[in-house]
């Protein structure tokens, strides 16, 4: 999980600095001139000038020569992860039938270090949607996908994230105890399922259940988000949680494939 | 469009090879061996070593010792340019209600080079779902999103495509002869839509219709894909096509923001 460690000898520098280039721009600031990438990146103004144009003469930056901006050539990078993984080809139906069902959105999504990443979303149809897509990240201890994915995590690797993660009070409920989120971890292991209320967002409730892959591990979570509106939290678990548990278990027989 | 222009003095090359080692990966090949990755990039074995060990140590690559594969950290360099676009969120909500209204598929895509790229989608929900999804590419002139983006190209850059594309036969029915794709983008540019039948798989079509950017400027396409079972070229038009251009009005006005 988290951590800097030292370079390895054979650490090329230029490829960590041409990366941190194109994670400069994100949705506050697609487009950034020269002296905003140096800023952003901390490098020099000559350093960003040079991967900046090594980026434009690649296809994957435009630049009017002031302004840069990232193209959809990006995607490709992200694509190739996308793709492999398989899994959002595979959840997507179900997902699908499980939002016409309930009427709330579902994704699924997959640990990355202390963050959980969104690989598939399935939005319901409402005027309000959250802005939520595949690769929107969270902190997982305050979302019920991320402590899904923590609970499945081996004991050795799990001390290391509740010794080292920034636990942020992100609303007035969010559990920020390390020892109380082992507790609730703990919990969520036995039972197979999480539920988070308004934790990461005033308003928002989330339950989430882990999918394993085909050898049993777990690959990753899927979830369904409902708004404090819908009703209680004892409402939400009764209604929304069996058909949740139902749609992971589709997916698990679909990723297990045909026996 | 394409091309490989000459380097300039100050490209970094080292990001371009690790790039190119990102984008070793695929859906056919989601892990590969040190030797495949170095064969697939036509690096040499030690170069392929130190980039993969970078990738590895930054978090983006993962590995047992032998087997190498993408991380979903890889999804935070797209996922910059996709929250950066504000399209695909803007357009989300008019292309589900679309979908819901015709029972078929809606994608939003944008030219990248001389391929069009998927930056939005939404499937309809049938078991026989197509693989495609953010950050799909096909070749422009086979697509009905594809002709729409090409008519819109200043006429420099479309004589320079189509004089430099390579026109593949990829059913019996594509345009291969680039005069004659020319005149229907002509056509296209004038009706202000295409209808693309069965060229660029068999048994597919689609048709497609422009979304102008806020200045007027066409950013993006949006189309319908249908099966040729659903019915004849002339029912998808008459059937297809009027909520299609209304879609595409209503993601421009949303495009405009409030006047």
């Amino acid at each position: 999980m988290g951590g800097q460690a030292a370079r390895s000898p054979e650490f090329v520098q230029s490829l960590e600095r041409g990366l941190a280039v194109i994670r400069a721009f994100d949705a506050e600031h697609p487009q950034l001139t020269l002296s905003d990438v140096a800023r952003r990146t901390g490098l020099t103004r000559a350093a960003a000038r040079r991967f900046l144009l090594t980026l434009v003469e690649l296809g994957y930056v435009h630049t009017d020569g002031r302004l840069f901006s990232l193209r959809a050539r990006i995607l490709a990078l992200g694509y190739a992860y996308l793709s492999g993984l398989g899994l959002p080809e595979i959840a997507q139906p179900h997902m699908e039938a499980l939002v016409a069902q309930v009427h709330e959105s579902c994704s699924v999504s997959v640990l990355d270090g202390d963050e959980v990443v969104y690989v598939a979303r399935v939005p319901t149809k409402r005027i309000m949607t959250v802005g939520i897509s595949v690769g929107t990240r969270f902190p997982a201890y305050a979302t019920s996908m991320g402590r899904v994915l923590l609970a499945a995590q081996p004991a050795d690797r799990l001390a290391d994230y509740l010794a080292t993660a920034r636990l942020q009070q992100l609303t007035r409920r969010t559990v920020t105890d390390p020892a109380k989120l082992r507790a609730i971890l703990t919990k969520i292991a036995a039972q197979g399922y999480a539920i988070v209320d308004q934790e990461l967002e005033e308003g928002l409730r989330s339950l989430a259940a882990p999918v394993h892959g085909a050898h049993g591990a777990v690959v990753a979570a899927v979830n369904l988000s409902a708004h404090a509106s819908r009703g209680s939290f004892e409402l939400i678990r009764r209604e929304l949680l069996p058909p949740l548990l139902a749609t992971a278990r589709r997916i698990e027989e679909d990723l297990r494939g045909p026996s």
